[in-house]
């Protein structure tokens, strides 16, 4: 980490690392079957590995390193990402047909087909997570923590649970505290995981931990908030979909309920705030201060 | 264990062990939401519970016992099984509307909340798994190999997998071999691991787990020929659904394939080598050796 650090150079530096290991699982293992032809589908269809990131920006900020074994943590919460992606965009549920300008799981492949995907792609980041040349030097009993630490947040507790509160809440009015709520369960959980296992991967003290775990919570927010805001007013050509899909499925948003200005500043403070509690990192939390910066400032 | 052993006391003793634990990760945590209710809905559906009790089983046969510990392990894996029945009945999947004799998830609820319900449940089972009170003596890193050993086995390359099969063959003719393999995916991939796992988390030797592993693989396919042959010559009102469901829908079984009376021979070879395989056991391995037989002769 060098004086001149400019973050697009390290986020592609980093999402060619994750992209290389998730490349590396499949061609281990020969495709069984359709089912892992619509996990490679999903999984490559260029996401901007921000969970990943995230997970090794905050090793690096304990004074870590990104190990294959990191890597490796890492590319299991893009699994769990894409899984949840897909599932979300499934007819029963948002009934997407778009996804990052390319056809959903379901209409490039079939819903059966894309169910599976779905399921298979969440246990296969369980399996990574477990795996024996997964543990050289962060130990196993950090190993185990991170599993307990994303499935509690990818579950009924965390992002299952929010789905299924934006779904019950779809069209109906709701309190921006009821919102928050919702999607602190729904992408905040997994992103607050994300910073929080890199931590502890990264061999972070407690205070430290808890420190990356505030500023977890209000990155994850923030990143909500922003998307939310470009649903509204983003470049479709960018964001690889139409804008105003969240209007039109009456989805309860923050531009929905409190207008872009309000938004727009709620966003700014919880970056604020993320960075703030990183106050006493030393320069290693570089990436994850830009970072901050750029969740707000991103275009898609 | 004495002489006096019998069967129906002991999965009943296993049964009511394995359902009080399920009850209360669930009391613990207050109801969040639809979801929960789904998960709990399907989890209380009157199933079995062959998958803990067998985990249970195979800790005894290796001279471990059922503490609280290995209990919640043996949950973990009613969970995965649970969510792949909710995940399998989906219109998009089987299309089942009665499981057990209860209206399926989608029906009692909606898709959406069977797809969540089911993603959550299989989320938990990780969640449990890596519980820090899960482990008091069995040892953290015997718990992540039971980790890698389920992941592994309810994957792509086990269960998910198994079921991709089972939906790109419907209709189509396919070998017995093609067949078996299929089925040792979709169901006895994860009644292996269920096998293997107890033997782990009892602290059984190297040599152990493999008999049991091979114990595990038997089963697992005797388990599934059975499966077949009630559906067409089982008591509609003991299973809780239609007869013949398999035919209707043109699924590949083995009764379909070599006829009922060579599918009953063949089932019992498969339990002859699964007892065959603990023939080294001395009478912890009773109940282990009861369930065999009782696999082969069950009604439902």
């Amino acid at each position: 980490m060098d004086d001149m650090f400019t973050l697009n150079a390290y986020l592609d530096e980093k999402r060619r690392l994750v992209n290389a290991a998730i490349d590396q699982f499949f061609n281990l293992k020969p495709p069984v079957n359709r089912v892992v032809e619509a996990m490679q589908y999903s999984l490559s269809a260029g996401g901007k590995r921000l969970r990943p990131i995230l997970l090794l920006s905050a090793a690096e900020a304990v004074g870590g390193e990104c190990t294959p074994e990191v890597v490796r943590a890492a590319c299991a919460l893009e699994m769990i990402h894409t899984y949840s992606l897909i599932h979300d965009d499934l007819p029963a549920m948002d009934n997407d047909r778009l996804r990052r300008g390319k056809p959903t799981c379901h209409i490039q492949y079939d819903e059966a087909t894309a169910i599976l995907a779905g399921d298979a792609l969440l246990t296969l980041a369980f399996e990574i997570l477990s795996c024996p040349e997964n543990m050289e030097t962060c130990g196993i009993a950090n190993h185990l923590k991170v599993i307990r630490i994303i499935s509690e947040a990818a579950g009924y507790k965390g992002m299952v649970g929010g789905q299924m509160l934006d779904m019950i809440n779809q069209g109906k009015f709701i309190t921006t505290e009821k919102l928050k709520e919702m999607h602190s369960m729904k992408t905040g959980a997994l992103i607050r995981a994300s910073v929080v296992s890199g931590a502890v991967l990264g061999g972070g003290s407690e205070a430290r931990i808890e420190a990356l775990d505030l500023f977890g919570q209000f990155i994850g927010i923030a990143f909500q908030v922003i998307d939310d805001i470009l649903d509204v007013e983003g470049d479709p050509k960018l964001m690889g979909k139409a804008a105003g899909c969240d209007a039109a499925k009456n989805k309860n948003t923050y531009p929905a309920l409190m207008g872009l200005d309000l938004s727009r500043q709620f966003a700014a403070e919880l970056v604020q705030n993320a960075l703030q509690a990183l106050r006493d990192f030393d320069r290693h939390a570089i990436p994850l201060r830009e970072i901050a910066n750029y969740v707000i400032n991103r275009k898609k």
